[in-house]
């Protein structure tokens, strides 16, 4: 808990899921303050105090409802299942006026999940800023991230591709993004995520067909920081 | 030119370009009979003539006009600007039936290049098997590789994401990157493609922030060949 910017909460809904708590991990080891948000507080109660023993205590992670989360944070980030996406997004929407939404939602449709499906947006990320409305900013990102290597202190190998509404808001979840200690890239219009949404089916692809179990992607030909 | 596979032509339709005249160079290279074709085949002589001057005549290349070039050949390999994309398939369909067409036509639209505008087929590709029709297996690769580094000995820091109509004519092309020099993978379904084209607008995107040229993308996580 080193240099971390203490003052910024960030709310991670849907934050009982493999995924959220990787990520809720992460940031509260990086010295943020953490909610994590679920449909009832109890499961993010427990959730939290898991993730605090992992910490062994040095760190701010509290469990409650995504409601409650999204209301008392200023950057929320949205890791449900894709059938929960628009019920979650409806239930916090008023919460998230004039802040800053990041969805890592992938728009999977069993059984098909390795083929791309889109919803009529154009993107789970477009949707989501079709619900929230224009005074929120929506950034997509963490969409190719293997939930597996977030829980622990492994060097994770896929880089994070970040779209969304603005380039403030993308620079804002890049800090995010180096704060989990992952390698991210400003991906352009949220329009753009699309594409990042898809290749999760692709890398589910690749992993059927090559026998891996968390293929992920590099950006090369560019300066790494 | 060493256990090529003498036997098998390959046309590079609209080849006079950067990225077919590179393409064209390296299969040759690799022992593969190439055709460049183009809309009149003075063009596409030259191109292959300049080939043929690299390769020190070492090879069989020969330009002539596209329609001639995908009667001949066994694969066809697409590779012209979006705003051609349409009329030279309609040019060639016929001369298509029962073979294999590779895409590697980007739907970009200037002068919005950096953000992903898709046709409402879903993609070029799936636009391209629209136009040529049932008989004809389409397989979409090689959208992310940057041209300047294919007409030389240079190793190409990009994979190849292959995506088709099926899982056989995705093999054959995975060979056709492999005798290029380049590491493929075997994406999905056609409907992925709109994955791999989109990329290319978010690889412009990354080259456009960080000062780089050629950024392209590596698959990790999965064996490598």
């Amino acid at each position: 808990m080193v240099n971390g910017p203490l003052l910024l909460t960030i709310a991670v809904l849907g934050g009982t899921g493999k995924e959220g708590k990787g990520l809720a991990y992460r940031w509260a080891r990086a010295g943020y303050r953490v909610l994590i948000g679920s449909r009832t507080s109890e499961k993010a109660v427990k959730a939290a105090s898991e993730i605090m023993t992992l910490l062994e205590g040095s760190a701010s992670v509290v469990g409650t409802t995504n409601l409650e989360a999204a209301q008392q944070a200023d950057i929320s980030v949205l890791t449900v299942p894709y059938s929960a996406h628009r019920a979650t997004l409806e239930s916090v929407k008023d919460a998230l006026k004039g802040k800053l939404l990041v969805d890592v939602t992938v728009p999977l449709v069993p059984p098909k999940v390795s083929k791309v499906q889109m919803p009529t947006a154009g993107s789970a990320a477009q949707e989501a800023k079709e619900i929230v409305g224009s005074e929120v900013e929506v950034v997509a990102a963490f969409q190719n991230v293997s939930h597996e290597h977030l829980l622990g202190e492994e060097q994770v190998e896929c880089d994070v591709l970040v779209t969304g509404t603005s380039k403030k808001a993308r620079e804002e979840v890049l800090k995010l993004v180096e704060a989990a200690g992952l390698t991210g890239w400003d991906a352009g219009p949220i329009e753009n995520s699309v594409v990042v949404e898809g290749l999760t089916s692709v890398l589910i692809n690749i992993n059927k067909q090559y026998g891996s179990t968390h293929a992920g992607i590099r950006i090369t030909g560019a300066p790494r920081k």
